[in-house]
């Protein structure tokens, strides 16, 4: 439905493309470290910033995860990742919807790879624009806030679709939410049949332990690909 | 922080200059025909159709509302309001991430206005990019889930900046979430100070008859102006 001059598709596809290869740049430095990378994508407010600060506390002892926090403006998310005691770096998009390659290649800059497990990468509070935009990560993690409605995936299938991951969060909220919510996994399922699916609430806990284990498990075989390599 | 050829920016200035010029035709348009219009912007699951639904079905007794449907895929809320005895017309933006002006001006064709009292425009589910691109509405509300949390309005200042009427919505869950949930309204108005607020429960109504209130009122202000004009 969109009209726009042809011109800017153009020019548009040939920034995609750049992005395309900044990213894969990328992936091979990450590859040679062994260093997991995670793209968390979702709307805004659905917790993506509070499940990485329980990751981050539940596993800083054992692995140096470093978060990169992109928001249109403020740096309160790095605030919030810092206070827990893992390094975290601020991208200001100053209105941007998502973040790209070189973003990620210029935070990234002054960084040793060599002493980090994971870099988790919160992305822009926007359940489309993101998903365009490869950012070089191993796995793609979309959250959904079980209060945002059943319909999402239905309504936004190139972000469901792309993604690996789905944390269903907020599920404390469940018992005062109308029963249509609980078709918010099937109609994901019905776009990304593929989905590895973690429920999760980051104020009672529920389904943390199982998505730790998760994240453990994807840093250590990245890690063992570098040994091996 | 966002870097991309100039050549991009050119373009998306040119596309926005013609944006605006539809936009204010559109603008004329529903003045002469004293038709009040409304823009709703808000994160993906705040509840802009479950307002429109609740409004339509309080106030279609005594208005004609229209109500355009935005959304990439799928014809779910124009499904819905049509089910509340209004006429909903569907723009699927096929991934695009905000409606403008040339898609509201093709939705509205072949509709005759002289019967129309307002039109309610439900934008994309995003809470940045539609800012950016008029509509030619009377005015622009921006709802907000109390389920977010209190720090969107200063991470998305350009849609919070730009707004008239905010809906803070999904009241009847304040027992369930942080205390911290309360600071959204102060961290809204320190953005943009002459907000007009609405505090909404779609669920148990609360808030609710004020909100059909003002819609009334601006309803029939703007049908006085078409009047003495």
């Amino acid at each position: 439905m969109e009209k726009k001059p042809s011109k800017t598709i153009e020019v548009r596809q040939s920034v995609t493309l750049a992005n395309d290869r900044a990213a894969g740049e990328l992936r091979d430095r990450f590859a040679a470290k062994g260093v997991w990378v995670l793209n968390l994508i979702s709307s805004p407010g659905a917790g993506k910033t509070a499940l990485i600060e329980k990751t981050v506390e539940n596993l800083r002892d054992e692995f140096s995860i470093l978060v990169i926090e992109g928001d249109p403006h403020t740096s309160l998310d790095s605030d919030r990742i810092n206070r827990m005691g893992a390094r975290a770096l601020q991208i200001n998009t100053l209105g941007g919807c998502h973040l790209d390659a070189a973003m990620i290649g210029h935070a990234l800059l002054n960084i040793d790879l060599e002493k980090v497990a994971a870099v988790f990468i919160e992305n822009v509070g926007n359940l489309l624009c993101p998903a365009a935009w490869d950012l070089g990560q191993d796995a793609t993690c979309v959250l959904a806030g079980l209060t945002e409605g059943p319909d999402k995936p239905l309504k936004y299938p190139e972000t469901f679709s792309l993604a690996d991951v789905l944390v269903i969060n907020k599920t404390d909220l469940a018992p005062y939410l109308p029963g249509a919510s609980a078709m918010l996994l099937p109609n994901a399922l019905k776009i990304n049949p593929g989905l590895t699916v973690f429920e999760t609430s980051c104020i009672d806990g529920s389904g943390l332990l199982s998505w730790y284990d998760w994240v453990k498990d994807m840093m250590e075989k990245k890690q063992g690909g570098r040994a091996r390599a």
